[in-house]
């Protein structure tokens, strides 16, 4: 498929989620990926519901748009492929335990060797170094381990998970930009041109890089900052505020924005609500002036008269209704792939959208295990 | 500061935190980075606290390594600087509300018939096309909007926002993704090669992007998940379970991990839960047999024991502890930078590492409003 990647072969021996997320957005983007599956099972993910019959959703959305051979990587006649696959690829993407690609020969420092303009990706829970290296990890321990827990959800109530796999899908994300770095670092005049490097990504690293405004507060208070619901610690108003049938929330992020919330429901003045840092150390005053109008009346009334003041507000929507909003399907955001079967499967879309490239409104299936092995054995001469 | 990109100008329109978090990530890996601010007033997160004295920590985290130069945009003398420095700029990046710099005179069409190699990144609530476009969106309208409210917090619970802007952050995450995979279509041999283009990222389309197994699950069955707590919805044992103290995270993704984990609490068998869809199925029984086991020690003891038994464990750390455990120190992602005054600040370091660069313990100061000024016109010859 056309794109600014199109000229870039991924060789993806990765599982699951971090490592797969990114591929895909590279495959959106238009690299050709070929995962490279355990034989008999295959990505983990394959047995990761929900499922339609007995195929994964789960695996089909990620990914979608990838090629499959399946290759032991114990086996001398596999490991020849695997090999023949890695002098032409650009970027190898894994996610194993640090060490266990090099037990099997195949460390930064032999691949390196061996073939001088790989891009090795290597995502793992707790990285290449350190302490914990060898740890295992997945989503749910780096979002404990990273704070983010700590400060999502009530206080006073009980641990609360991030609902999206934000531990994994950050560190894809942080592994794509490490891989097109290191592609740019390989094609320009420098020290490493016509080389590839070693991209070292962990997921817990990756929490910590997201905590923003919690680790400032942390920096200059030297106090860990707690869960706050539904509300921004810097900024006010900013939360999710009770109408008659349900929430609507409010993010009036600079003082303009808050005269025109303060206008638009008419609240009273009061010299608290002067500035954003007076607002915030007063929030629960904000939240109840604000709240006594907006009870009066249902969310679909304060959406329109607050979108008419020009105040940044929305609805909470489930599932179904952001997928359906019409500015989701006007951005393409709801796309169609297919199980390996063929069988439809609508999916997310690529939010990364280039004037230079079409966006596809359907995106090819996810491979069935060992589906390309013919072609793929062909194309190299084996 | 020496990097894969450090031959990379990026002029930086934006303000608040995705734009700048994206721009931030780019100045971490080399590129150099120009602030052009509001004269005046600045980047509306120099008012955003957390601060110290008069400066935002908030502001300084996200914006060290940068230059600022403050320009009105209305004024001939201004825009005459701006120009020349769009003249010299690989990226502008900015986050105004679509339509705003077209106003100025700046819209997409006319910079790229100016200025063909100038890649331009328009980060926004809800993209440049589509009915909403023109809409204003901070981070929790569109965590309301896209789902990830309606997936986080606790089943008859009140809303939750996530505890960190990943509204945000995704969005400046999609738009590094955007800008380096623009990069590399500018420099390979193709249509684009020689020509910027325009790389457009929606807040809510990013949110949409990262909803994964919940768009997985309403594809598949046609309702909406709600909220699950601090579980995953499709893979169990994936949750926060209380100890005799507290709560640990396990997170036994396959079957290997499933059976080491009931071996080490020494579960009665139960063919409930011999696979990970039954064990999904049966998510209540399986957390009632594991909390009955580690109800009798703390979370110290679980840690240790299920450490070592090769199980993903681990504690709900809040801020401090994030910040001070040994293999986050480890992998240097606690940094020092400086407030504009050189006041030292703590700050997350930089998730990407690479091995043919330096992954540097300190990074220069964020910059005071117009503090580039003289140097920037020298280099001009303005």
């Amino acid at each position: 498929m056309p794109g600014p990647l199109d000229d870039l072969l991924i060789i993806d021996l990765s599982r699951v989620l971090a490592g797969p997320y990114a591929t895909m957005l590279l495959s959106d983007l238009g690299a050709r990926v070929i995962k490279v599956e355990r034989p008999g099972v295959g990505d983990d993910s394959r047995a990761i519901g929900p499922f339609l019959g007995d195929q994964s959703a789960y695996f089909a959305s990620i990914n979608r748009g990838k090629q499959s051979i399946a290759l032991d990587l114990k086996l001398p006649e596999d490991r020849s492929v695997f090999e023949a696959l890695l002098a032409r690829a650009d970027v190898l993407v894994e996610n194993y335990r640090p060490g266990v690609l090099r037990k099997l020969g195949y460390g930064w420092e032999t691949l390196s060797a061996r073939y001088p303009r790989l891009i090795v990706a290597a995502v793992s829970g707790f990285g290449q170094t350190g302490p914990d290296a060898k740890k295992a990890a997945y989503d749910m321990v780096v979002q404990a381990m990273g704070g983010i827990m700590s400060v999502t959800g009530w206080p006073g109530g009980p641990p609360t998970r991030v609902g999206t796999s934000v531990g994994d899908i950050t560190a894809g994300l942080f592994t794509v930009t490490g891989i097109l770095a290191a592609v740019h670092d390989r094609a320009r005049p420098g020290p490493q041109q016509g080389r590839g490097q070693l991209v070292d990504v962990s997921m817990l690293d990756g929490q910590i890089a997201i905590l923003e405004n919690a680790i400032a507060r942390y920096a200059v208070t030297g106090e860990s900052p707690g869960p706050l619901g539904a509300r921004h610690g810097s900024i006010t108003p900013f939360a999710a505020f009770a109408c008659a049938d349900g929430h609507v929330v409010i993010a009036a992020g600079n003082d303009a924005l808050w005269a025109a919330l303060a206008k638009a429901l008419d609240l009273p003045p009061d010299p608290r609500f002067a500035s954003n840092p007076s607002r915030t150390a007063h929030w629960q005053a904000v939240a109840a002036a604000i709240e006594a109008v907006l009870v009066h009346h249902p969310v679909a009334h304060w959406l329109a008269v607050l979108d008419k003041a020009g105040v940044p507000v929305g609805q909470i929507q489930n599932i179904e209704q952001a997928l359906n909003h019409p500015q989701v399907r006007a951005r393409n955001m709801v796309i169609e792939t297919a199980f390996p079967d063929g069988t439809p499967l609508l999916a997310a879309g690529n939010p990364v959208k280039l004037s230079g490239h079409d966006d596809p409104a359907v995106r090819p299936a996810a491979p069935a295990l060992d589906g390309d092995r013919a072609a793929i054995l062909r194309e190299l001469g084996l």
